[in-house]
């Protein structure tokens, strides 16, 4: 699916929880799917964090399904009632929800016996009209991708199985090369006028410069991303012939 | 300055950086600031995580600042050309932007000599009118509070000195006292219709289920949250019952 003069492809990620809001639990899925999308060429270009609110959930999904390629959610879709991902998603899209007999047959799988299908179970069968549903080979309880909008678990295992399913089917982009390079105990202040004026004579190049921090001194990294691979080669040379130009001697 | 009769105080948080959105590094900041900020008190509402783009990071300072108390900003305050939050502040809020000499005087503390301190590294004292400073005592160069906007270094260790030395001079509201109750092997599904109705019964405490997945099993938690202790402790005696119950003789 890809195509290099195609425009990039876009997406957006919203992670639903007041767990996360509260510092309970830490995020484990911004930073996977960010690399995982960058590695499929994807551009991340926003994540949110938003409590377990409909109003709230509702006006997110709209706002970022409008402005991105893909809407990417985590969290909020299992049987206990602060589970309501689907439900916002169903009102957002302005889409009935009702039990999906395919997801009902996913759950079966995994309760054969009919009592244990309760109906909090079987509330993870409810999915929007027009989804294609995501495979969980953890749990059963499926994700769902609903127009552009791509519904996952919050549990970081089962959003990884879950969005290894939905990626071979999603629009790819020209893969952004990226690399680093080490700027050789330089401060930053020591190479920033320098590494500006590069960056103003190579658009087509991103760079970044960042400091690390290990409790005693500074170590940077300066990070070049493009799609444009001789490009970014030529920028590479550039910056490191600046490092050994401002390197005392 | 808590007063248990004032309306909540709230906050949401805008992580700075493509370095996120490319997943190339993980952020650290917003578990630990949930954290922090749920101990004061105030609820932290909203995270958005945007790229280094003007546009968008002033759009997303003007939506939160109007939307909460207080919004803290991670990232981008340092020398190079990639670091552009300090201006976009002032752009957002409408005031000018200069070198400001307290500022100047705290980089000399580290720059001594009087040519390293050069463009770069005094764009870095570049401060919105108005701003109360932050001191950074890892590498001096200040972070700021511009009206209710707290911009802070992304660097962890230096985010982390320059919230300790903000947050005496913020409003705390009442904390929220949270506890868990272990689910005792329980799965979400026998238990879900019984937390619902406790949960409708008690509008007053904020009830999760938070399922973990160890790579074999789940183990769930449910969490209770209320800033009325005795609402809390009743509701806990009610979810400790159910599981009692719920279990297997």
């Amino acid at each position: 699916m890809t195509n290099p003069n195609s425009p990039a492809v876009t997406a957006a990620l919203l992670v639903i929880g007041d767990e996360i809001l509260s510092g309970r639990t830490k995020d484990k899925n911004i930073g996977y799917i960010a690399e995982y999308l960058t590695a499929m060429g994807i551009d991340l270009k926003e994540v949110r964090v938003v409590p377990d609110d409909e109003g709230e959930i509702i006006a997110a999904i709209n706002t970022l399904r409008a402005k991105f390629t893909y809407l990417l959610t985590t969290g909020g879709i299992g049987p206990t009632h602060d589970d309501i991902t689907a439900d916002c998603v169903a009102k957002a899209l302005g889409v009935e929800i009702t039990h999906d007999p395919r997801a009902v047959a996913m759950l079966r799988e995994r309760y054969v016996n009919p009592e244990d299908l309760n109906e909090a179970r079987l509330r993870m069968a409810r999915i929007p009209h027009g989804s294609t549903l995501i495979a969980n080979s953890i749990s059963k309880a499926p994700g769902f991708m609903c127009g552009n909008v791509i519904v996952m678990a919050g549990v970081p295992a089962i959003m990884q199985v879950m969005l290894d399913e939905i990626a071979p089917s999603l629009a790819k982009g020209r893969v952004m090369a990226s690399l680093s390079v080490d700027a050789g105990g330089l401060p930053e202040g020591a190479y920033a006028a320098a590494l500006g004026a590069i960056q103003k004579g190579h658009e087509g190049v991103i760079i970044g410069s960042y400091p690390h921090f290990d409790g005693v001194k500074f170590a940077n990294q300066i990070v070049l991303r493009s799609r444009d691979e001789a490009l970014l080669q030529k920028v590479r040379g550039e910056v490191e012939a600046m490092i050994v130009s401002l390197k005392p001697h």
